[in-house]
């Protein structure tokens, strides 16, 4: 049993609808309801670190998901992510070497949208972050991805070898 | 990119609602629906072995889903069984020592139905296919067993160490 | 704006899943969360009169549901039924003529469950109730019935005019 | 049995997530999904007449919805449109006195969005136009109302007895 902590960032897997202003925003993080879901006996903890849209991250943004995965106590981290500048931020952390496993993850569909893929994900990226060596990665479309070895393919919505 | 094969034999994961019946039954199966749902780019055969609630398993039965695994061209499998005698099935296949990765999970709520683990679960599951050493497991509960150190505790409904 | 009751008998509309039994069984009634997604916002009194399948009712249990329809201060009532037995209980009622107007509805797929008909058919009822002349009815399958000119057909699953 | 048509005009009742591009917008009507969902027997036709948001609604596509109603050989029709701008179609239709039942209705959550009111709604205004008198209505929150006298609250996302 393997202690793991899931750093949220928000983009697509965490958007949810609001019905007054007719649009998906960040509400609050749906990983506590999910892990439920996920009938979970596992200590995870579940660290907001922030909600926004991946396309809207700065340099400084992605310095914080990596300030959090130093920070964190745990051997296994996934980090939910939007796919847009997944693989950018991916890289940022995969540099800095922290010697622990470190599985980036999202969704192309919100987890509150009929059809999501983010219920496969989190559990796809959650046991990679169990069983992988020391390093990080990117798990999406039933594959993992070394960190310096992929790229969002945009036309099609998956993620490829690259860059 | 590790091709992979599913192994189904039914077991809650698969139910679906019977209108007419008003029960759940076996209808086919839902893992073509759910892979395309997860977005899945890897090469993954589906194999229909058996649709059946896995407390009417007999001997037999077992015996189908171990040969099965031992025909797989796969290295990777992951074992879609009920939860109530996964471990039974898990240590008939464990005690083959086929030398491949064999993943056992399921479900406790049916896809078809809200609220179901079935996703989590098999995106957990197939993770784990891909990256275990060669032996047989159960994942269920975001946790991976060995497969002569786990049972089902049917009070709970959750797997726990054991026998 | 009319002042509505619902009267919950049970029925396939409100079954859920327990993930222990790995059965659909009753628990509490799914029809306060459904008012609210709903988003309703006139008085609709909500009694839970009883929850059982409909083909175990006795003569007894559907004059408890006579009874609740007499003592109802509203004058718009939506019963929520199993399909199985609601022309029966329809009848029971309908020939109490209380000059109120009474709609039997309920569902073919739990409301729990994927592509079920419960949502349609609790709105498809509760406008019935608040338009149509005094009388008993079955609204099933958008449509309407008189309570003395409608069976279900349980071969295709569907309400038809009869007997 | 009341034949009925529906008439689709977009609005959030019929928005779709896009996948590639991360939002919500039109693709091709539910309608069709969401009357089998519904089991309807009932012959009812759906017309596209439109599929846009209805905060973007000229005059002239308003006018579009009014000659749809007009040329529909049914007498009970339905008209699915955006909760923006709602009643002021309702008020273009409502004027022109055609003699038929035309009830508009929407959702404040795309069917696709978990947490949906749209099937209820459609439900609740199906029936309403097979039961009430020729006018025009809009049938939103388990509530009906004349087409001069009903106007959107948008701070709060419910419909409201106005102007």
């Amino acid at each position: 049993m393997t202690a793991s902590r899931i750093i949220v960032t928000g983009g697509t897997f965490d958007k949810q609808y609001d019905a007054i202003k007719g649009e998906l925003t960040f509400g609050s993080t749906h990983l506590p309801a999910i892990l439920e879901q996920a009938r979970s006996t596992i200590p995870i903890a579940i660290e907001v670190n922030q909600l926004i849209d991946s396309l809207h991250m700065t340099a400084e943004d992605r310095v914080r998901v990596l300030e959090a995965c130093r920070a964190a106590p745990e051997q296994a981290i996934v980090v939910i992510h939007g796919t847009d500048t997944m693989a950018e931020t991916a890289r940022v952390v995969g540099e800095a070497k922290l010697g622990k496993v470190i599985v980036f993850t999202g969704a192309m569909i919100p987890y509150a949208v009929q059809g999501s893929d983010a219920l496969f994900n989190l559990g796809f990226a959650l046991a990679s972050a169990q069983t992988l060596a020391a390093g990080v990665y990117v798990a999406m479309n039933a594959r993992i991805f070394a960190w310096d070895k992929v790229r969002k393919d945009k036309v099609d919505g998956v993620f490829v070898p690259g860059p």
